[in-house]
């Protein structure tokens, strides 16, 4: 197994995808930020009136997806066809699930920038209620699912 | 208890911060990437001869840690002091540790941008190592210790 | 009279501000997007049940008060303590009222963060209404006052 | 009349432009900025001698079209074939008249880019010019023609 | 002789590609950074084992060319689909030799993105060195070499 | 003699400069791009008639010189008090002197900031006049001066 990023003196670089073939990837991701029941409540509470921290946290997510390639730096600038978040409070953690959904026509995938939604979704939420719990914590952020490349269908096992 | 991102009719601000005082502060953060161990072979090899997943890997976290005020919507621009990454393989994840250590002389925390330093890390460990294992798993991502500020130190329950 | 962004040469430069003092200074904008009543309408609704144009408008006005040294050539980095920004629906243009309130600590005033804050809050709504109206018109940008500094306190006419 | 920038539940999104052909798109935006007749003569009198107010101006507006995706929230990113910028005095204003013209080949149109060019240039003029004058007024940002796209030619009303 | 990036008047813009056709494009660049024999020899111990001086401005290249656009104010924007660089101590300078090879597919050339590339990985390796000596010098940026596109093959003389 | 950029077990590091006095630093940069007598007409041309070259590449300077921090990965982010550039034709290269000069008020020095904004001015340069020239050569950056700080003032051997 050799990894792409680096060339066969072990120098990282940008891999060459000029023969790769430009065509629909979709990638989805998830996360989520766990934290007393007190604190989702401040969440759940504020969507009706006290702030909307899930709205906040959404478009942090988008906003960064299209950061990607300035973030992550052996990633390939792609140009983003869709870029859709969905938070969801979820008593039984208690906390916030967070999904991204991303695609591009392309010629790489855009797992990255799935994965960097919900993470930049996750921090933000993590910014606005910090003031109320500092020991919330980002847990289970990977990759659900991708179509679409040589590679094919990838769907995470449940 | 109010979130303080958000004024008393629920619209979201970056705060006023004109009459803190500009105390040094420091922030550690920490979380992992849960890998297979054959992945994380390939990283602990790597550092030798194949390619540094680490190293490029701890850039990528000090570059993403001094855009934070880019990338979260409602947090402080600040002139970071210091920034520094520690990247350990644990056999037992089996995965990689990541902690940062941020510090500025300012009037906010640095949390987020340890926060952000450890997501941005971790974001391109994955990216690394991805066409080798898919299902690996960004964990615990949490706030180790803060110091300095108004509220005065915080420190993880272990 | 001369203009301090060129030196005596006519040649552009971010002008010396090293002997200034670092004071706080305040600085509010306001401007408006004119639009048809149906318009109007869709945002007010939205706020409710079809989408928060205003709550996606304030954060991209704060994320863009972040920016403006990157954005205008011959700003100088500022540090902002504060930036807090206000729409309101407002039949009689018809459309919406857009005002921004930025602060900072530093050695020069803040007018052109919220003039900046009001120009892409205003840019935001025209993005995500345009699909309903392109003759929408951005009008009436102007900084309603500024504090602190030298030249000390400015109000505009009413 | 829905907003495709929020799904059915009202979330703001990143529409998904995957299915939409990548075709020649051409934008004209323009704006203007008002100002003073002694504030006008700096600028005229500059071009020659004191400085190119018109030129910083153009060149910010130029870098702001390229920077438009990651200013609007849920602007798709696009690779500009095009931008160019016309800033002309207007005694009868008296100010600046701006027109930025951008062209792209791809899935979406071009107005915010074009409409973001006016606004930075403008911005960039005010910034230049708030030493001599600070009432200055940003007027009549407004789209002049769309052509390319699913829904063809807009041409604004005169 | 006329140059493109200025319309007839003089005027800066960013050209219109519109209608050159998408083929692949490579460019290669080269340059150096000159430094005493003692500053040459911390690096080429650093990499064995007290820090990897040439991994970091690797990375500062490469991670610099996908952000060439950004910097150059009339660079047309590319998804660029390879970004690889190479860096040689080479103690007859003494000092560092540094080649960047660029590649799109796109309609434009990447010249600009290679020599970018070779800069800022130069910028980095001083960045690094400077409390050792200040002294150091960058020199030779060229373009070495570049394909595809309407111009064809340019090849540097020797 | 160790690299303060990397810690004693060789990793990368933002260096903590916590302790360090924020007092007045000043750097002044050169370097030169060299081409063919032909290719310097048409820049001196230009500056009356054609297209003002040296206008351009001097903002490109100018917001080179703030974009730092975000290009150098070990670079500390400061705020900038002065940015000015000097571009002048030299017949005896031939082609362009450049010079700049920065400032600041902090804990770190802004040598790198004056590095950066002559290399982004030569690759302007560059870009402007390579449909005339390829074999343009950027030469000769190097520190001229530096003021400030705890090791004082540095001047080049002339």
């Amino acid at each position: 197994m050799t990894l792409t990023h680096f060339d066969e003196a072990g120098r990282a670089q940008m891999v060459d995808v000029s023969a790769k073939a430009a065509t629909t990837r979709i990638a989805v991701a998830e996360g989520c930020v766990v934290m007393a029941p007190e604190t989702l409540a401040l969440v759940t509470a504020g969507t009706a009136q006290k702030g909307d921290v899930m709205g906040v946290a959404r478009l942090a997510g988008i906003m960064g997806a299209k950061r990607t390639a300035d973030l992550i730096p052996l990633c390939h600038p792609l140009a983003l066809s869709k870029v859709a978040l969905d938070l969801t409070p979820d008593p039984a953690l208690p906390g916030l699930r967070i999904t991204a959904t991303v695609a591009t026509t392309g010629p790489t995938g855009v797992e990255m920038e799935a994965l960097t939604a919900v993470s930049l979704a996750a921090l933000t939420v993590y910014d606005m209620l910090k003031a109320a719990e500092k020991s919330m914590r980002i847990e289970g952020i990977r990759l659900l699912r991708k179509e679409g490349g040589k590679s094919g269908t990838y769907e995470a096992a449940p």
